[in-house]
């Protein structure tokens, strides 16, 4: 009896100290551009809908561990997505614009996803903007340059990772220097992927096991999946993604996955500063997340899930002055700032003269502007000569930001929605503020403390056994 | 042999499962409006003074647990700190305004305080603000309304604590409804409790483990004490404060303390948007922590210290636009926007005709702008605008924040300042940020996860083994 209990309690004292199981199954998932505000925002934004003061938590927010970590580069106080994206796959600081490599670009580190290829693991790098995009290229890239994105898809090649997603590629036929190349395609297929040009085409897969890039239909846009709040069925989305990289990963395959999952146009929306649209994002961040979840319920022992983000982007507050929030009415806009700005733009060169009551029933019908949301006087009057010199004038019709040159009335709307709406930015960029962590699963209590970005893929390399250096 | 192992065996299973002993002295540190951004901001401006592109983190964010929770109240998206305070003394939301009661005023909550008085532990409730402020008030106090500085005042009585601290009393002889009614003082006296005025009197204390309410001299401001910026050799401040309150807790006690802290004036200089006086306040808080830390380092295993906040104010932003930062130039300022704006109203008074030099120089001296800090042509035209107005035509001088009316110079100074030093304001109210979460020493391991404000206290009497309902 006692020498039972002996071995019971020193298996016992085992279990304990040294840990629970390594993990099998490690998702690492990024909103790009998801500073903590945003989520906040998010979970009022879920409770407000039902006229309740209080938080609605996402799937994440609710993971037994969340603290938060440093953003900053080596070079800057305030990161780009391919210095902080490097930090987060390889475990080091480097230049803003550098992708895997060190500050000088004359130094290429190993990302996590390659400490698991070599641990015997199975590799997935997905993201709902483009696949050489800054974030996700850091896990399989190393170039002096984010920009270069056609040398980047050729690292895609040198990867050999298991499974890639996207929309597409950005420059496939053309490299850095501008040059006419021969196109990433064929090098892809010649390589053993499998292309497969939307859900259906992924689906019609004979052997989804093997190497695969999906990537959305060849009619849609190179540059990332719609945004989620102008979604409609049928397009591809990051939660299907995520569903088939699962697929894939776990097909025939014993040995686990590490599997990079990104909500890459939190950024573009917080660009453009324009919360509904974030909002939506991250809520379609966290759809993908539900996914991954559900795969951690199924083997809550050797599932990892991290999610996290590489930057803030926007400095968004929520709160602009009054204790009472009207979070609640940024759900009367129905499509994003970039919709709105071709709504507006189409109406402008629909006919020779555009009524103000025109184009106001198109802001109500798309922002509620003027019906359910009040516009006081002021913004009334600069909406209204806004109008008069694009509408009338033909004079300074757009307004740019990082991603998208929008129609000047639709970032007017946006920008007056967001002020009534208890939502405030202080730029267009990015800002310093921590990032999030977030962690569930085996090995997830090592993220208890702040820390550096650069801790979170070293964390994870440790606590799965695989080597970073 | 075997026997002794077990024994052994069986005394690590039950520290480990049962956790570690319970604490004995409990910190409970508040930086009122603290937000995630304000200390974020402070390692990044520590770092920036040696010209350095990193953070230097606080003796409290390098915590081995970080997290967060959220702020809003029963009533409000964006909690006051009577809720705030309450939430975090009591474990329940109320309506903003109310001190430690529900939000209809007719049930009052016991406080994490009076939890550990039961126990049987010395109480401390001590700030840098006034002892009948919001934030200390909640954790003794139970009133309808924060204002009710007279009545909150009778409250401490009641509490039987042992030792309070901070600048002085905002009320003592007129109460809620302005009728002219006994000077708390005598009535404290009687109550058993020593008053000590500045730190010599404490000092000069004959037995200071008997209740003592330390407050500053006689001749100070009653509503705080000075501005870590502002203050000089021999003012009162926070760290001596809490150094007073353990020597006076730990005198002749063997049964251990609950002391809780609270940095108040880092919501101040928020709400006056004034990024430098914050930074300041953020370091003279850390300074009190570090206080804490030293006590936690000579009793690791019996103390915990938790450092928190009741809200994030003015939803600041590090970054507002470029990639580069300029916090290190924040430190060009040498004085509170408020007594600057005293500085300015001074000269201004001095004499019938200043000239734009005069002022100029003035400014120089006490923010760098127009010398080591560039001001832009419409910057300094906004400015000059300003001066004329209000020293040449004698209009519009002052501008008015939540606790300070400014001269309008000195506001418009301190927001250039902020600007070109990186930093952006999104009001002079509260936001809705998550609050963060540190927390060291015995049973800080259940701070792992984002929770409600509310949760802290509840976790806190928890781990300590005391009753809160």
């Amino acid at each position: 009896m006692k020498k039972t209990l002996f071995i019971i309690s020193l298996l016992f004292i085992q279990i304990l100290v040294f840990g629970q199981q390594k993990p099998k199954y490690v998702f690492f998932m990024i909103g790009d551009g998801m500073g903590l505000n945003q989520i906040n925002l998010t979970e009022v934004f879920l409770a407000a809908q039902e006229d309740r003061n209080t938080v609605f938590p996402l799937v994440f927010s609710t993971f037994p561990h969340a603290t938060f970590a440093t953003s900053y580069s080596l070079s800057h106080g305030v990161t780009d997505s391919a210095a902080g994206g490097t930090a987060l796959a390889v475990g080091y600081k480097t230049k803003n614009g550098v992708i895997g490599m060190d500050s000088a670009a004359t130094k290429s580190y190993k990302s996590i996803a390659y400490a698991a290829k070599e641990a015997g693991l199975k590799v997935g790098i997905t993201t709902s903007v483009s696949i050489d995009h800054a974030t996700p290229a850091s896990f399989y890239a190393n170039r002096a340059n984010r920009n270069m994105y056609y040398e980047i898809g050729q690292d895609l090649i040198k990867s050999n990772f298991d499974f890639f997603a996207g929309s597409s590629f950005l420059s496939p036929e053309k490299n850095y220097e501008k040059d006419a190349v021969p196109s990433l395609f064929p090098q892809f297929e010649k390589a053993g992927y499998q292309l497969a040009y939307g859900l259906s085409a992924y689906k019609s897969l004979a052997n989804k096991g093997n190497k695969t890039i999906l990537m959305n239909t060849k009619d849609s846009e190179k540059d990332a999946l719609k945004f989620a709040i102008d979604q409609e069925t049928g397009d591809l989305n990051l939660a299907e993604i995520t569903d088939a990289a699962i697929e894939s990963l776990t097909k025939d395959n014993d040995k686990g996955f590490f599997l990079m999952v990104e909500g890459g146009k939190i950024d573009w929306a917080s660009h453009a500063n324009d919360a509904t649209t974030t909002i939506r994002e991250v809520l379609d961040f966290n759809e993908a997340v539900k996914r991954a979840y559900a795969f951690y319920e199924k083997h809550p022992e050797e599932t990892l899930i991290i999610v996290t983000a590489d930057h803030e982007t926007g400095g968004i507050a929520i709160g602009n002055g009054s204790s009472r929030l009207n979070v609640k009415l940024l759900a009367e806009q129905k499509v994003s700032q970039g919709a709105l700005s071709k709504l507006i733009s189409d109406l402008r060169t629909s006919k020779d003269e555009v009524s103000w009551d025109e184009v106001k029933q198109l802001l109500s019908e798309n922002t509620g502007l003027f019906t359910t949301v009040t516009v006081n006087k002021s913004d009334e009057e600069n909406l209204f000569a806004i109008y008069e010199k694009s509408f009338v004038k033909h004079e300074e019709e757009t307004s740019k930001s990082l991603y998208a040159t929008d129609d000047k009335l639709a970032t007017e709307v946006i920008t007056v929605l967001n002020k009534v709406g208890s939502v405030s930015w202080a730029s267009g960029n990015h800002s310093a503020a921590y990032i999030p962590v977030f962690a569930i699963g085996a090995g997830s209590d090592v993220f208890t403390h702040k820390m550096e970005n650069t801790d979170i893929p070293r964390k994870v390399a440790e606590v799965a056994g695989w080597s970073l250096d």
